[in-house]
This record gives C-alpha cells, structure tokens and sequence, in this order.
C-alpha cells in the first residue's frame, strides 16, 4: 500500500470533500479552503502526539486517534470557539503503515470525534519516520469575544471542569505506581485515553468568564500561564479539589499507599485531563452554574484571583500549605 | 532550559504577537485568532518533516528552517494565494533542545523566509521526541479564485516555472552517486535545501491558469494529480525539459556518467524542486510570459493536455518514449 492509496482507503471520505457550509475545498488539492462566516474569526491550534511521550507503543489505535484530535478540540474550547476543521500530519513507520487494522482504529477514533463535533478533516501529510501525529485544527469565534488568557481580574472566582488530576491517576494505575479499584481504574483511564473536550462549556461560557485556558500540563501549571498573562496571583483551595477528586472515584484505592497527598499532586499537578480552569466575576457564579447545567459538564469554584503575584495553595482550615507542584516540561 | 523557555527564546518575537491585520491574536495562548479580509477565502496547508528521511541529520539548520516553511510557502503559491501566518509543531530530541547554536539557527532560517512574505508565527507546540518539524501555514485568496488541479482542459499548454530535477541532482551529488563542477553543485543544493516558493508567480496567475500544483513529489506523479483531478491526459515535450535543466547548470557536469538519460530522469521524477506546474489556454500564452516576467521567474512550456487519459512523454523526436517514471512514495 502506497502513500496516496494509504491517504485514500483510511482517510478521505466523501463528506469531507462535499464542500459544506465554511468548508469551500477539502482533502485532495494543494491547499484546503476555508471561509468562516462573517463577523468570525478563525480560531487555530497545533498539537504534536509522539509515541513514547504522549502514548505508548500498545496504545488502541482508536484512543489515539480519538485523544490526537481531542487535545486540539480541548484548545478550541478553552477560546470558546466552535469546531469546523482539521489538518492531519502524520509520520509512521513502515511496519504501522501495512497494519490496516491499527489504521483502521486510528481512524475510526478520529472520526468519531470529529463527526460528533461537525469538525472535518480537510487536508494533511503522510510520511514515513518515528509514529507522530500533528492535528492543526480550526474554529470560529465571533469577532474579540474569544475567551483569552489575559482577562483574569482580582476578586474573580476560579472554577474548573470535571476532575482534575483523574488522568494522572490512570496513567500511574498503568505503571503499576498506584492500584484502583477496577470501577475506579476505567475512570481514570477513560480520561486518560479518551479525554472529553469541554466544547459546549466554551461555548457558553463566552461572555461569562473573564480568562480560561485547558488544563493539560496540570492545574498550577496552566493556570500559572493565566496569571502571567493578566498580571494578578491566585489562592486555590487544594482541599475542594482533592474532595472532587476523590468523590468522581468509586471507592478512591484499594491501595493504602493512595493517600490524600496523591490525590492533591494528581489534582494539582496531574496533566492530561483536558478540563477547563476558569475565572469569572462573582456576581456571575448563578450564571456559571447555569452555563454548566445547561452543557452538561459538572464545574466546582476552587479559589480566587487576588492582586497580589504568585499562586498561594490553601489546606482544608485556610492555611497555606507549600509543597512544590511542578507544571509537565518535556525537556525539564 | 525548559520548554517554555526554549519557545520563549527562540520562538516568540515581538512582531508576531503584536495584533496587526489580519493576526488578531499570536503566540501565547490556546489558540491564535485569524481574520482574513471580507471577501477572502483561508487556504490552509499542512507538510511534515523528518529527519532521516526529508533531511539528513547534519543539515544546516538554517537551511532546515528555511525549506520546512518554503514547502508550505509552495503549497500557498500552488493556489495563487497569500501568505498570512503559520503554525510550528516541533519534535526536538534532548541534545537538539540543549544545542542552543543550532536552534538560534533554525529559527533564523525560518524567520527570514516568513519575514520576506510577511507571514508571522501565530502557534505552536514543543515536545520531546525524534526530530519532527510540522508546519501548517495560512494564506488568503479572493473566494473562488484559488488556483485548483481540476481546471485543466484539453488543448491546454503545459507549463513549469525553474528548473525541475535540479534539487534532484543536488542530492545525488550530496551522496556520490554523480559529480557536478562546483558551480552546478552550488546551485543544485541551493535548489535542494533552500527552495524558493513561487508566491509572487503563484498570485499573478489567478485567472490565467487553468489549474496548477507544486511539484515536490517530481513532474510525472505531481501532473498526474492535475491529470487525474482533472479527467484529461497529457503530452510532455522530455527534450524541452532536459535542455532547460541542462542549461540552468554551467557545465552540467564533469563526470561522464551524467547522462542525458540522467537529467531526464531528475526533470520526470525528482522531487523537492517546489517550482509551479500549471495549465493554461494557448490564448495566453503572452499573459502567461508577461506574468513571469513580471514575477521574476523563468517559465517554459513543456507540453499540453489531451481528451485521452494518460501521461505520454515524447522525445525529441515528437516520438513517445516508455521509460518508467516513478513519482516519490514514502511507503513505496
């Protein structure tokens, strides 16, 4: 099987060629064309999956195909933006690209996430080299109302989506660091492999919050990245968190060594999650509520935006507690 | 030096996130916010580059930066359309992410071509992993004008900008396979690590071309694209060819072994010359020069597209010749 018949059999499809609504030309040309209706702005995002750092070798192809495409999407979300279409750049090697049926997962994953987000694949590259997936995708967003960075303001409230730190406990359930209750272990490796994009929440959340950004190098992290980018500090109440974490888990571990200090460094400093961290003014906290209601997506207020720089963590009676959470760094 | 630094240092620059046309939003947070002018289309391409199979591991790398945008740059020109921005996704290995040289490099290669075609780096990822760079780039074009494969009819010249098979050549010098006087090996490596993308040519021929791609795979497979996307066949003039390669090397080669069959093997088949193919009524012929020349790039036609399918290379003669071209498979 050639390049372009491997292009053809896995990963063109008719509806993605039909141009449709903002999609003017899809797979098959030198370049796609896009035109997002008037008043939107393009929203754009590129991540990179390579196997041995993002995933391992005898990772299903279709988790993997569905977590390439979900960690873009998680990116569209946390600008409030609205999925149209996607770029596949994938470089595999040779034994991977005879395998039609790790292909045909790979693809299946793929698909099926973008099909529930109307989001189509419209152009892309196949190479031979280490196995790497580059997923460059695009949205639209009414013109300067994207939900940014930069807009945090003291005295807002932070929230999050979902769970954080429910990834890390997956990922070190299959190293064999942490056991789980098998209940508690699909869990966590759902969110590990199959992450949700919180796209409805962005969505709705436009308007409402001041700042947002997707959690995937762990809470203190990214959440860091909105305090530098709006010049304020936060306080975080580490203990709402671990309670959220442990309450999302059916009987938290069998394990007597999963103590509440795991849980704190999953929820705090655990990537891969692909929840979105928040803020908004209080006076918005009904209008939050009802935003997440309405999307369906659980969010719980863990702190508060303060003047002051840096990010103080707060225990269970309100005094700061100071261990060092590092963010995720592929070359640290 | 962590990742965030890394980018910091040598990815993210002042002009690039400066709010300016249609770059409403750069580098630094989920997303990168586009907005093309009313009235024009987003063309959107996407190219990965692997070390080991598109470069080798002791390419310069400014050489490196430069070719991984040009042949994105290309893509853009192949639809008449206008470089607005682009996306890298970066694989570094951890002695690639130390070498500071040699990233200070790369970025100064890649720069310098974006700022000549004022596109600004909008987004990115940066991870660990075997070297792997992914660009997507985005140009503009008025809606409905982009230059396509499936515009070609029959009677249609056939056109190629430079001089295709020179990057070819370069690299069968690089590795001993023929011998080039110094001259013709400057220029058969620049052909081949420093590609220059046909924008201006690619512009100006909106509304002349009938339709047009890049040729980065080699002439016969990449005019087989346009052949195919466009139901027609061709006649391709070899000794036309041969004789504009020649002659674009001050003597063509000291070695005896470089063949005429040599050079009509790179003109047919090599890859990675980036130059423009495109189609065009005999009417427009004068436009088509005055367009060249207006763009500063060279132009020759080589062939015309016929009702009957298939590709028929012709000999000096007029006569068909049968040699087997193969376009580039990475998976061949």
């Amino acid at each position: 099987m050639g390049e372009f018949e491997l292009i053809e059999r896995f990963f063109r499809r008719g509806a993605t060629t039909t141009p449709a609504g903002p999609v003017a030309l899809g797979i098959g040309d030198d370049c796609a064309l896009l035109q997002p209706a008037p008043g939107q702005q393009l929203a754009i995002s590129t991540d990179m999956l390579v196997e041995g750092r993002h995933f391992l070798e005898d990772t299903d192809p279709a988790a993997l195909g569905h977590k390439a495409l979900a960690v873009n999407l998680s990116d569209l979300a946390a600008c409030g933006a609205e999925p149209l279409a996607f770029t596949l750049a994938l470089a595999l090697p040779p034994e991977r690209a005879r395998d039609e049926a790790w292909l045909g997962s790979l693809a299946q994953g793929l698909f099926a996430l973008a099909d529930a987000h109307h989001c189509a694949l419209v152009g892309g590259d196949t190479t031979a080299g280490p196995l790497n997936l580059c997923i460059t995708v695009f949205g639209q967003v009414p013109a300067g109302r994207a939900l940014r960075r930069d807009g945090a303001c003291a005295g807002d409230d932070i929230w999050v989506s979902g769970t954080p730190g429910r990834a890390r406990l997956g990922l070190q359930a299959l190293r064999g660091e942490i056991t789980l209750t098998p209940a508690a272990l699909a869990l966590a490796r759902a969110q590990l492999e199959r992450p949700t994009p919180r796209l409805a929440l962005g969505r709705t959340l436009r308007g409402i919050a001041s700042s947002a950004i997707d959690v995937s190098d762990g809470l203190v992290g990214d959440l860091g990245h909105v305090l530098a980018a709006s010049s304020v500090g936060a306080a975080i109440d580490t203990a709402t968190l671990v309670q959220v974490l442990a309450d999302s888990l059916p009987s938290p571990g069998s394990d007597p060594h999963l103590s509440e200090d795991d849980l704190r460094t999953a929820a705090l400093s655990g990537g891969d999650d692909y929840e979105l961290a928040f803020t908004a003014a209080p006076g918005l906290r009904a209008a939050v509520l009802a935003t997440a209601q309405a999307s369906g997506t659980p969010v719980t207020r863990v702190g508060h935006i303060e003047a002051a720089p840096g990010l103080r963590l707060l225990g269970a009676d309100g005094q700061p507690i100071s261990p060092h959470y590092r963010s995720f760094d592929h070359f640290a």
